[in-house]
């Protein structure tokens, strides 16, 4: 059964953006048991967890001889060895995978960018100003993956783990007031995370955090 | 053959910065030619390449049935197609996917990041104080990068297409005066650019710069 790592104390209070999220509900979705080690800030620091994840960072996957880091490539392998989260003609592989790319390398960095301006730049006299421009550059994104979705219910073909990433990328926008601007978008969501596997998922995410918030 | 895509006029002016050069190199390292389609920021915003390229990017990739997006998608379909970019055994392969979306989705954002700070905030107040914040999140990353590189040669195990999505990743800060404080990824740089197939990469994307300035 494979291991894979999460926050012993997520910051952010169980509401799912923590990235072992994405891996978790990919497991769920083929059906997969899997283990979770806990990890302190610490003990992320150290030599024991840099040899398994060289920037810090959670989550992990260990399976008998293979690790993996990056919950990218840990989705991506979990869809390669189990039927249900890639297409299996080869054209619609392709097409899940370049979604795959699209998530994480052109989708979530100006959202990931708009945290950093929320959290880091809070004390500046121009996060307003700086705020406003990020939020323009998610909007571009969002304006083209609403009208590349248009009628489709998945990203490629069947749900797939392209949904999976492209999914997460996004749900960490809730609050934001952009998402609500993207009827599509927030239809696709909710298809997403109305399915069992990521209610379940979701769920097994939120334990941690009680358990850990309960004494 | 494969088709890729290109910019018809870079606004790089041909210093191998666009991402078709990670598309090419991978395809000189695994000896497939392939044919060049290049494009105006016009035809980018037109429907026939939006059906190919949702986010109106370059580069893509057509080779019969099969079409992708995103270079990371592009070359990891290159390397599985072909021997030479991804080691054979399991675990040596898991470890070259996790570096590739590691340099894709930890390494590159901040990099790019700095890209939109230097063209799109020269006109703020504000943008030598944001440039020095950003630069300290990229020396984080570099950090990390030299420490788990430490002797080695490259990411995992032989050279691999984690390391031309690296390279390509980081090269992006030349000219910065960041990279000559880690001599351990000058030498990575060095070692993977004196390889004949980046430089037939390079060559080729170069010569498309130079006859479109030419009339």
């Amino acid at each position: 059964m494979p291991t894979i790592t999460a926050f012993k104390s997520s910051p952010d209070k169980g509401v799912g953006l923590a990235r072992d999220m994405r891996v978790r509900w990919s497991l769920e979705e083929v059906g997969q048991s899997y283990d979770v080690r806990l990890v302190t800030f610490e003990e992320m620091k150290q030599p024991a967890h840099l040899a398994l994840q060289p920037f810090g960072q959670i989550p992990t996957y260990e399976d008998g001889d293979v690790a993996l880091f990056e919950s990218g490539a840990i989705v991506f392998h979990i869809a390669e060895r189990h039927t249900g989260l890639l297409p299996s003609d080869e054209a619609g592989r392709a097409r899940a995978i370049s979604w795959m790319f699209a998530a994480l390398n052109t989708v979530e960095p100006p959202i990931v960018e708009r945290d950093y301006v929320k959290y880091f730049e809070a004390d500046q006299s121009w996060q307003v100003e700086h705020l406003s421009m990020v939020d323009d550059r998610i909007r571009t994104r969002l304006d083209q993956l609403a009208a590349a979705m248009g009628e489709l219910i998945w990203l490629a073909g069947g749900f797939s783990a392209a949904d999976v990433l492209m999914v997460h990328a996004i749900c960490r926008l809730e609050g934001s007031g952009i998402l609500e601007e993207y009827p599509i978008l927030m239809d696709y969501i909710a298809r997403a995370t109305e399915r069992p596997a990521y209610k379940r998922a979701f769920d097994a995410q939120y334990e941690v955090f009680q358990k850990g918030s309960s004494h």
